[in-house]
């Protein structure tokens, strides 16, 4: 590795300097407080566990994205988590024995193995927020305001948020009758919004009933305002009661939605197949304009704590604080900055910790390398240290 | 993997739950402030490199503690860091161009393959600071003096100040005309504290004169008080001039560190071979009575910014602050919880979110499983939301 060489950092990896990480460090504190005065507390899980243990749940979306080592001490595979939420799952399923609604956050750095959106980062710091033991539509949008209120106390305006619902391409796809691999090819074809290849496809598909071809070719196409769920309802109301209830809920959570956050748009994408494939409800993500990726991401995902022996109804969402200080202006105020000689009486001492501990930022001055943005300096005038403003 | 299994931690790894995770949460931003008061600035390096980069300068101990994972983009070998001190000079080297002296501070998770100590952890929370671009004993006391301060205000007392300087041990062994092997045999000897087998071992040693022999058996004796400084000089006066000037330093770092920390107990022990090998001046590290591993430890590392291509004097320090937490009662005060019922109407979500704004942790009420550390409930009565104090 030449020099030049060792300054560079990963593709996907990056770091923050002084200016940035302290706008990290604000925001990070400011949404943690909010998250708590929400009643979600926080919880630190390990950055790396038994890999097992981390993908439960998960499909092999998020096992891809996991680096692996093995324990030199029992021989295991290992994980450094790309995702919180399997391992605050754990957390409520195992350490957390209280019956009633349970609210957890995080934040912290996950790593992945290849950039992810068009960001292509590989290292956020992923703040999030998980609520459990609640399954009903109100858990639902208690989840989604905060997120919300999240991205707005970061200082974004003008959200959209896009809702849809995982029953609804499993329904029609169960009612269709159709082999994995065809399952697994519309699945692709959802995903990337290919239209014109989706309908060549379907029409190419043998043994399909008209109604049934419909349902395949205008569930991508059920995407938009909230007129979208009475296009959906026309179309897909009969193809059975789950998608129904999707449809109910979808509404309902948007009617929530919108009386408590007026300014938020608002976009129904009844294909949408984002995220982990952990999620067992709603599914939504936030976005802003002029950024392609969601800023924020979550959903519903009952059950993921079955595997450790507690089944329970859940919902959460996460964000990268690093995302979000790119997008915003994050205002940190800077304490006055005293200019202090090296403390080598007591009383200089004493009068630069109280300084300290008044909210002056004290620096020792060790050269005579001139520091142009401080404010104060400690002379000893009069026999006493005092505190003189600097002409900058 | 069986069911009890997927709840275990890999041995040495640990998560944080809510009422642990708070401490800690409370404990960095109190540390961190403490840092930002003494003009260290916060810096965030990222939680993976490139290998060699991770492990410039140090040496082959702390390439054994770091995880390694195969970068799928470049093929090269990244590295989870075990420390934060080579990313910290790399950024002091490469990105922070000021020639002046330069503050930096940290907090976050580092990874080791082994437990450390006997406390055994693998994942602590490390917090430190460093300076760079100053070599004399001042910038040695503001990072030992910021350490103390840091154990102090993290709520530990009767700390004890382990003092060493890594040109003793390399001065006499340079001092001696030994062969590699016979050196490494003796770093193990003076690592180990092992004094018999030591005085066998050197009393084996052919070739070497008198004084030679006494330097070596008598220099793992020089620990204690600081009267030890005397006896050193009296012992190793002679050797060469670097040794003479690493008495003079610690002597000189000792009477500002006992000035400035009257309560501080100071102990020096001329064979410590602590941390890992970037150390190129002073070494100390801070015990607590009653726990076997350092708390704290740091030391002057100059030039290991070289291979960035900008080679500066530095010192620094780190801790854990998951250990911290163990050993102290950190007291978080909790905000006043208010029950609401769910935010049906836009009177009372204004309600709920002017109070979380203020300062309460508003919960709505989603089940009906009592919350028993609630202090007031909100009510609709006459015609408004009422803040109604709860019985307990």
């Amino acid at each position: 590795m030449t020099l030049a060489d060792r300054w560079l950092l990963p593709e996907g990896v990056d770091e923050a300097l002084p200016e940035q990480a302290a706008k990290i460090e604000h925001l990070r504190r400011t949404l943690l407080n909010l998250h708590e005065s929400w009643g979600y507390q926080l919880v630190i899980p390990p950055l790396l566990e038994y890999l097992d243990s981390l993908l439960t749940g998960a499909g092999s979306d998020l096992e891809i994205e996991t680096f692996k080592v093995i324990d030199q001490l029992s021989g295991r595979l290992l994980g450094i988590r790309a995702d919180f939420t399997s391992q605050v799952a754990r957390i409520d399923a195992h350490c957390l024995k209280d019956e009633g609604v349970q609210r957890l956050s995080y934040c912290g750095s996950v790593l992945r193995t290849m950039p992810a959106g068009l960001d292509g980062t590989r290292s956020p710091i992923q703040l999030g927020a998980e609520i459990y033991g609640h399954g009903g539509v109100e858990s639902d949008v208690e989840v989604l305001s905060l997120m919300l209120q999240t991205l707005s106390v970061a200082g974004l305006s003008n959200l959209v948020l896009d809702l849809g619902h995982v029953d609804v391409v499993s329904g029609v796809l169960a009612a269709c009758d159709l082999s994995a691999d065809q399952e697994n090819k519309l699945v692709e074809l959802y995903k990337a919004k290919d239209l014109p290849e989706l309908d060549r496809y379907v029409e190419g598909l043998d043994g399909l009933r008209a109604d049934q071809r419909r349902w395949l070719v205008g569930l991508p196409r059920l995407c938009g305002g909230k007129e979208v769920l009475g296009h959906a309802t026309d179309l897909l109301g009969g193809v059975n009661e789950s998608i129904q209830e999707a449809i109910v809920l979808l509404k309902a959570i948007g009617e929530s939605i919108s009386q408590r956050f007026p300014d938020v748009g608002l976009h129904f994408d009844l294909s949408d197949l984002v995220s982990y494939s952990y999620h067992t409800g709603v599914v939504f993500a936030a976005y802003v304009p002029g950024h392609g990726n969601a800023i924020a991401r979550g959903g519903r995902y009952n059950n993921i704590g079955q595997v450790f022996g507690r089944s329970r109804p859940a919902s959460g969402f996460s964000t990268d604080v690093k995302a979000l200080v790119a997008l915003t202006d994050v205002v940190v105020s800077k304490p006055k900055t005293v200019l202090s000689p090296v403390c080598s009486s007591d009383g200089l001492w004493q009068k630069v910790n109280s300084l300290r501990a008044e909210g002056y930022r004290v620096v020792e001055v060790l050269d005579d390398v001139c520091t142009s943005d401080a404010d104060f300096q400690l002379k000893f005038v009069d026999e006493v240290w005092q505190l003189l403003p600097l002409q900058n």
